[in-house]
C-alpha cells in the first residue's frame, strides 16, 4: 500500500540510507495508534483529513478514554459514535474537553468549528419524528465531517403533500440521506423526485413486523427507484461518511 | 348455528313431527357436497349468492372435475383459482362448459353474465406489469362476483405522477386493491390520497430480497397508512372477496 | 390533488386574483400543522371528520405535548396511540384537558361524548384473557371514531362451544375485528361463521415459537377462510381506522 | 442396553462357555444389517414386531433396493416411505415381490394381509384436499402396522359444520392423526372436540406464507388447545409411528 | 357436541318437558364460567375429571384471582402454570388456599392429595440442569394429574454412560417426555432406546443459536427417531398434558 | 413538481392563454408513455440524458417488446435488463435493431457508441469468477450509462495480495463497485483501501449458508468500513446506476 | 466403551471374581459425579487430563457451587464458564478457593499454576476492541488447559495494515482463533494468511443486522478461506477446547 | 507478507541489484496464475505442498477448464469440487487427463497416486446413507491430500449400537469428519465418545424442516460437546481441508 511512500522508502534502501531489517519493519508499521485495548487504524484518517471515529458500542467508558486520549496525545482529531448518557459524562470526566451531542449521541474532541469543505450540500430527510434519533447521528457527523446540512422532519409517504413541500430542499441537494422505519418507503419515492444519490438508513422505529428495523432494511434494498443504496439498521453515521465522500467527489 | 333453522327443527321435535334421532342427523347434515375426496361447504355460498370457490393449488385436474362436476350437479355455480393451463384444459375436457380466463388463471362454470349486484366501483391498482397475474385474479374474481372493476397498470412510486394520474379513478372507487412487488410500498401512498378501505396484496414479484414476496408483505403490514388491511402474497382472490363484502356492505 | 381546490385555485390564477407565484406556494401548502420535530398531516381529518392520531411509540412526552398541543391550537381533535401510563402523565402535565384511557393506552383531547356515525356495529372478538390489551386498543379507537362496538372476550377455538355462544353477537355485526395470540386460529374459524369482513389483529401474547406475534400474522394471512385481511401484530388502532372506514360504506 | 441379554452373556462368561473377547465382540453386535451403502438397525423391530422401514429421500434405486434385498434375505419385512414412481418401478425391476401404494407412495416387501393389534381405532383426518398425499402415507404406514384406520377429509375450521358432522368418527378413535397445511388451524380444533392425543402433521400445501408448510408447523406448536403434539412438515409416516405406538398402550 | 346431552335435551323437546327456545339457549349453554375478563371452558374438565389449567402468561394477578375464585366457586380444581412468584404471591393473598410450587412456577388451589389414575409411570428426562425449571412444569402437573412420575437429570448426549445408566427408568416408563436445550438431541437418543412414545420438549436453554429454543425445537421435529412427537419450546404444560392422556389410554 | 415547468403553467393560465381544466389536464400528464400493460415513467430519463430502463425480470418477450417499441416510437433510448437469452431473441425477432449483450443480459434499443459523460473512472471488481454474471450487468449497464470502466476479476479476500496487486486500478477509481457472493468480505476489504464511495453488490454464488446472497447482504451492511453501501441481491444494474449518478457529481 | 476396562471387567467375570450382576451394574457405572441437582461427566476428564467444565448458563449460584463442590470433594479441578460477577461472588462464598476472572467470566478451582502440556502457540486475534470479553473467555480457557497463548486485538479487515503488521505472531502459532462480530470477515482473511487450521468465533457484537451475532457466524461459515471451521457465537470456551485438542496433536 | 522473501528483495535492492520500480512491481506480483475469468492464487499451494482446488460451483466448463489448463501449464495439480458429470465431461473433453470422482464430484488433474502425508488417520463417519454424495467429497479431498482415510457409514444416534460398534475406528483416528443431516446430532454424540477434533458437516439432506441443512447445522453449532468445530453445509470440501492441516500438525 502507500505506493508512493513505499517507492520512496525502497530508493533510500537502494541508496543505503534505510537498513533493509529497518525498511521491513517500517512496512508492518503504517500509522495506528496502539492502546492496552485497540490498535486504531489513524491512516485513512491522516490522508483525508476526517476525525478519527470510535464507534462506542460495546466499549466500555474507560476503554474509549483510552482510545480518544491516545488518539488525542497523538494530535488526532476524534469523534465516537453510540456513546449514551451516562458513558459521555464519565469520558468527559477523565477527556473535560469532550463535547457532547445528546440528540445524535456523538462524543466530540476537537475545534469548536469545522470548515465546511463538502462540495454542495447533504439533505437529510426522516419519514417520522421516532426517525429522529438516527438522523441526528447522521446530521451530527456530516456537520463535523465539513458539510452543509439541511433538515426536512416528518415527510412520510402516506402524506405526499409533506413531502411535496419540502421538495425545493430535496432537489437542491448534492446528495440526499433518507431515514426511515417501519415500512421504509420513503427512499424510493424520494429517490423517484430526485437525480441524486440518495442513501437510504433504515431505522429500528416500529412495533409488530417493523420492530428492530428489518422491514424498513429489506423494503429499501428492494426499492424500484435505481438511485438509491442502503446502509445498516440506525447506521446514521455510515450514511453521513458516504454522503461525506460523495459531496468531496 | 342457523338459528332459525334450529328453532323451527325443535319446533318439529316438540310437535312429533321430527324424530330426536332424525334431528340430531339433521343438525349434523348443513349442506356441503361430498365427493370421493373433498367435502364442499355449500353453506355460505348459499346463504349470500355467491360461487362456490375451489382452490386448484394442490389438486390434480381429475379432483378439480369431480369437486367442481358435484358442485354442477347440485346446481351450484363454480369458480375454480390458480389453476395451470393444462390443468384447466384436463378439466373442460371432462366439463365442456368450463371456462378459462388465462390471465387470472381462473375456470369458470356457470352463466356466462354476471349481474352486477356491489354498490360501487373495485379499483384494482398495480405497482407494476409484472404484477399484472396477481391482478388479473383478483379482477376476475371481482368481476365474477358481481363488481364493477377498474383497473390502472404500473404506477409504482418510484414515478409518483403516473399514480396521481390516476387519482380519480382511486377517488370515484369504493374500495381499492393495491397490487405490488419488490418493496410493496403502493398501498403506503395509495392509503395516503383515499379514504376508503385499501387492501394490499403483496406478489412475489421481484429477485434477491424481494424474492418470494415476503418484503412486500411485511412492508404492508407495517405500513404508515392506517386505512390499509393485508392478505396472502399473491392472493388476488382473497383481496376480491374481501372487498365484494366491503362492495355490498 | 384536491382537484375541486385546484381548479378554484387555477381560476383565481387565471382572473388574477391570485399571483402564478402564490398560488405555487400555495400548491405546495395543503394543510399540515408544523411543529419543530413534526409536520402533522391534517389533511385527511379535516375531510373526514376523524379525529388526529399521532403513534405514540417512539416519541418523547415533549414530543407527544408539542404535537397535541399544536394540533389543538388549530381546533384540532386528537388522539394518540400507545401511550405509556408515565408518558400519560406527563403529558397531561402540560395539557390538562387530556384524557386517558389506561387499558388501551390511548390518550384523547377532544369532546367527552363523540356523536355514533358508523352505520351499523363492529364486533370485537378476542381468542383470550391475555389479548385484552391489544382488544382494548381497538374498542377505544373505534369509539372514539363514532361506532358502536360490541366486545366477546376469550372465546378460543380449543372450547368451540364458547365462541358458539356467542355467535348471535358476531352475526349482527357490521364488520367484525378478531384479536388473537398463539396460533391465531381465531379469524379463521369467525370468517367462516359470518358475512361480513373479518379484520384479524395478530398479538404478540405467547411463549416458545408463538412470542412476538408472527406465528398468528403467518396464519392469519395463511387463513382459509376468505373474508379475512391482515393489520400489524398488536395493531389494535389499524384495525379499528379499517373497520371505521367499512362501517361508513 | 438388552439388559437381559447381557446379563446372559455375562453369565457365559463366568461359566468360561464364552471368551472374554468373544464376549467384547457380541457386546458391539447387536442386530442390523450391513450393506455396502448402509447399515439398517434391525434391534428395535424385531423387538416390537414392526416391519423395517427405509426412508427413500436421498437414497438412488439401488440403494433401496440393496437395502431391502438385504433384509428380506435377514426375513424381515420392509416399508420404504417416500419412493417416487419411477423409484419404485426401478426398484420392483429387481424385486418383484415389491407392492406399492401410489397415493402413499409406499414401497411394501412383506406378507400381502397385517394382523390387526393395535387396541383401538386410528383417526385420520385432513383439513383440504390437497393434504390428502400426506394423509396416504399416514394411513398407509398405521395400516401396514397392524391398526383399523377411519378417514375424514377435506373438514377444514373455516366450515366448521364439516367437522362437526364427523366428530362421531373422531369421537370413537383411540389416537386421531390431523392433518393440515395452510395456517394449519384444524389440529386446535379437533383438539378441543376430543379427550385422546391429537397427532398434528402439518403439509407444505399453501402459497405466499405458508408455501413449504412452517406456518402449519409453527401455529400447531402453538395451539391453544394441550392434547396436541407435532411431527416434522409432511412426516405422515412419524405421526403413524406415534398413533401405533400410543394405540398399542 | 355432547351427542347424548344432545339426545337428551332432543327427548325432552319432542315430549314437552323442554320449550324449544329453553333448549335452545342450552345448547348455546354448555358448561363454561364466564367473569368479568374470561370464559373459562370447563367442559372438557367435568368429562375427563382433569382439574382446570389457568395458563398465566400475560394475566395480570387480578385476572388470575379472578378466574381461579370463579371456577372454585363453581367448585372446580385450579391448575394455573407460568405463574411468577411475585404474582402468585399476590394471588395468594385474595385465595389463601392456593398452594405455590416455585420451582415449576404452578399454582394449585385443590386437595393436597391427588389419587394416582394413570396406568403407568411418565418418565421425565433432562439433558441438562439448566433445563430443570421447564422439568419442573412437566413433573408438577403430571402428578397433580394423578400420574406417577420418575425423573433422570441431565444425561445429555455427549455423555452417553450417563444416559444409559438410567435406562432402566426409561424403559419401565409408560411415556417419556425428554426435556433439552442447545442442539436437542436428546429424544432422538432416547427415542431410539425405547419403544414407547416419546414427548419431547425444547427449552430456550442456551447462548448464541440455540437461544431462544428454535434450535432444539427444529432439531426435535426433524428427529431420526420415529416415536418423537414435539410440543412448544419450554411447553413442559403441554406435554404433560399429552402424557396424561397417554397414560390413560 | 417541476417548478419551472408549473410557473410556466400557471404564467400561461394567468395570461389566460390557457384554459384552468386544460393546466389541470396537463398538470396529471407529465410524461410517460403508456402502453396495453404500463406506463413507462419518461421524465427522468428526458432531464437528465439516461436510456430508459425496462427490468424484465417478471416480463413477457411481449411485453418487453410492446413497452420497448413504443418507448422507441417516442424517440427514447432503451435498456433492458435480466433479459434472458431465449426472451431477447423473441425480442429481437420485433425489433431488430435490438442489440443483446449476453455476458450481462442486457438488451439495448439506441445509438451503438454511447460518448463517456462521467467525470472519472468506475472500477468493477469481484471477489470470484461465479460472480461475473452479476458485474457484467454492472459493467454493460455503466458503459451504456457514459462511464468509463475498469475491472478487476477474482481477487477475494482469502488471497490478499490479489486484490493488493489490483490497487492501482482501484485508488485511480472515482466510483468502486464490489461484487461478492459467499461471506461477502470483499467490500469491507476494498472499503478500508480506497477513499472513494464503494457501492456493494452482493451476488448469490455459494452453496449452504451462502445460496441466495443473504449472507453477503448481511456481511456487507454489517461492514466495518463505513464508505460501504448496499443495493439488492445481484442487482448489478442499481451499483451502476448510482455509480452513475455519484461519478457525475 | 472403555474396551480395555470392559475387557479387564469380563476377565473378572470368566475368573469368577466379580459376579455377573455387580458387572452389570459396574458398566451402568462409568465415572460420573452425582448431585442433586447434575450428573457431571467426569469420564473423559480423568483420561485427558483436562480440568472438569461446567456451563454457567442457566445455573443458580448453588447449583453451581452444589456441582464445583462435589467435583472437588472428588478431586476434580474445575472450571466454570460464564459466570457473573454476582453469581461468582455467591460461589466463592461457599468455595472461598475459586479464583474468579472477570474478563473472561470464569471461576477456577484448582491449581494457582498449570504447566505448559500443548505443543505450540495458540494465537488468539480479534476483530475488535468490543470482542474482547469473548476472546478473554478463549484466552483463559486456552491457559487453564495448559496452552501458550498470543493475543493480537483489534485487527479488523478494513484496516489491513494493522493485521499484516501482527503477521509473525500468527505465522509462528500452531493454531489460530480469531474473533469477530460485525461481517466477521477476520478469519477469512487470516485464513488466507497462514497454514494452520482457524477457528472462527462469532460474536455478538454488532447493531442492526449484526446484533446477535449471526452475520458474522454465517459469513465464517461461508468463509472463501477452506481453513476455517467454526463454533457457537460467543463460544470462546469451544474454540479454546478444540484448539487444545489440535495443539496437543 | 513472506517477510524471508521480502527482506531478501530488499537486500536485493540495497545492493543495487534491483531498480525500486522492479521491485514494487514484484512485492504485487506475488505468484497467482492469471486467466481471461479468473486469478488462481497459487501461493499457498506451492509452499504446502496441496493441489490447487478451484470450485465448480457456478462456473462453466469452459471457465473451469480454462483455469484447470492454466494452472496444468504453470506445473500445478488441480482439484475441482462440485462438478456434474456433464462438466466433468466436457472439461475432459478439452483436458484429456482428467479423472473424475462421480460419487464426490471431484474432477482431478494430477499424479494417479498421491503419497501419504498425514501423520495418522483421519475417520469419516455419516448418519445416514443419504448423506454419502456429501462425504465421498470429503473422503475424495482428503485421499488427494494425503491421507489415509478410514469410513463408517450409516451410524445415526436413534439406533445407537450401530455407532457403538464402529467406536474402535473412531478411537483410532487423528481428526473425526461427522457428516449429518435431519437434526445433526452425530456430531455430539462422537464428540463425546473421542478425544479428538471432530469437525462436523451438515447436509442438506432432509425434507421438511431440516430441508436445505440448515437444523443440522445449528445443531452442530449449539452442540453440547465441546470438541466439535462446524464447516458449512454440504461442505465436504472444507472438512478435509480442516482435518489435512490438523492432521499435519
Amino acid at each position: 500500500m502507500e505506493r508512493e511512500a513505499l517507492r520512496a522508502l525502497l530508493d533510500q534502501v537502494r541508496r543505503g540510507e534505510v537498513e533493509p531489517d529497518d525498511a521491513l519493519a517500517r512496512l508492518a508499521a503504517l500509522p495506528y495508534v496502539e492502546t492496552p485495548n485497540a490498535r486504531v487504524d489513524t491512516h485513512r484518517a491522516l490522508r483525508i483529513g476526517l476525525p478519527e471515529v470510535v464507534l462506542g458500542t460495546g466499549k466500555t467508558a474507560a476503554q474509549i478514554a483510552e482510545i480518544a486520549g491516545a488518539l488525542r496525545a497523538a494530535g488526532q482529531t476524534v469523534l465516537a459514535t453510540r456513546v449514551a448518557p451516562d458513558v459521555a459524562e464519565a469520558v468527559a470526566a477523565r477527556l473535560p474537553e469532550a463535547d457532547y451531542d445528546a440528540a445524535g449521541r456523538l462524543l466530540w474532541l476537537g475545534p469548536a468549528e469545522v470548515p465546511i469543505v463538502g462540495k454542495g450540500t447533504i439533505a437529510v430527510v426522516t419519514a417520522g419524528t421516532a426517525d429522529l434519533p438516527v438522523a441526528h447521528e447522521a446530521i451530527g457527523v456530516a456537520r463535523r465531517f465539513g458539510n452543509k446540512v439541511e433538515v426536512v422532519v416528518d415527510v412520510g409517504v402516506a402524506g405526499l403533500h409533506r413531502l411535496l413541500a419540502a421538495l425545493p430542499v430535496l432537489r437542491e441537494a448534492r446528495v440526499v440521506i433518507a431515514v426511515a422505519g417501519m415500512e421504509g418507503a420513503l427512499p424510493s419515492v424520494v429517490g423517484g423526485l430526485v437525480d441524486r444519490p440518495v442513501i437510504a438508513v433504515p431505522t429500528s422505529v416500529g412495533y409488530g413486523v417493523s420492530q428492530g428495523g428489518f422491514v424498513a432494511l429489506l423494503g429499501m434494498l428492494a426499492s424500484c427507484a435505481a438511485n438509491v443504496s442502503v446502509v445498516n439498521i440506525d447506521n446514521g453515521f455510515g450514511a453521513a461518511y458516504v454522503a461525506t465522500l460523495a459531496n468531496r467527489l
